[in-house]
């Protein structure tokens, strides 16, 4: 069987700020409250994930990612009102484009 | 100024056979006749390059690029006629997609 799948890629003046790996990540420390859990998960280093979301902020200039200090465990991260809304939107657009990408399938012939 | 871009990749049951970085792969070797030039411009190594060949290969099962040997320069590569079939639909769904890329970067919100 043959499938497209399309990534979705989003750049603000010419840099990166959404791939489907930072959407990944960014829903991995919304759901563990832990960057370095996060990290684990989607199978990169702490110093890789912290680049991703250094990149993040680099684009766009809003921090993404809030650190939580003490508390139980000592401190996690969570996102920031603008990394909940970077989610909203790539999941909304992820939806245009899996009807888009599911009509595409139909017609294609490798 | 925001902008989305949408990559296509291809699976046969399972197995990546396209990605963008693949079809510029090809489509050097049809500029070039030569994998090693190929691969250079695209700034990959000629192990590497080979290694995506043989990755296309395998979710295929069909050969892609074909050696030349003898002639001017001692040989060369060229693409099967698989493997221009291959950019053509992905040139083609290329077109589908930038119109659809199109719209969609009227509507987003970042």
């Amino acid at each position: 069987m043959t499938e497209v799948e399309l990534q979705i890629h989003v750049k603000t003046d010419g840099n990166l700020l959404v791939t489907p790996e930072r959407i990944k990540l960014l829903k991995l420390i919304q759901k563990n409250g832990s960057l370095n859990t996060a990290a684990k998960e989607l199978g990169i280093s702490y110093n890789k994930a912290w680049k991703l979301i250094d990149a993040m902020y680099a684009a766009s200039g809003k921090d993404i990612v809030e650190k939580l200090r003490g508390g139980k465990g000592g401190g996690g991260a969570t996102l920031t009102k603008y990394g909940m809304l970077i989610i909203k939107e790539y999941d909304a657009m992820q939806s245009m484009v899996a009807r888009f990408t599911e009509q595409f399938n139909r017609e294609i012939n490798f």
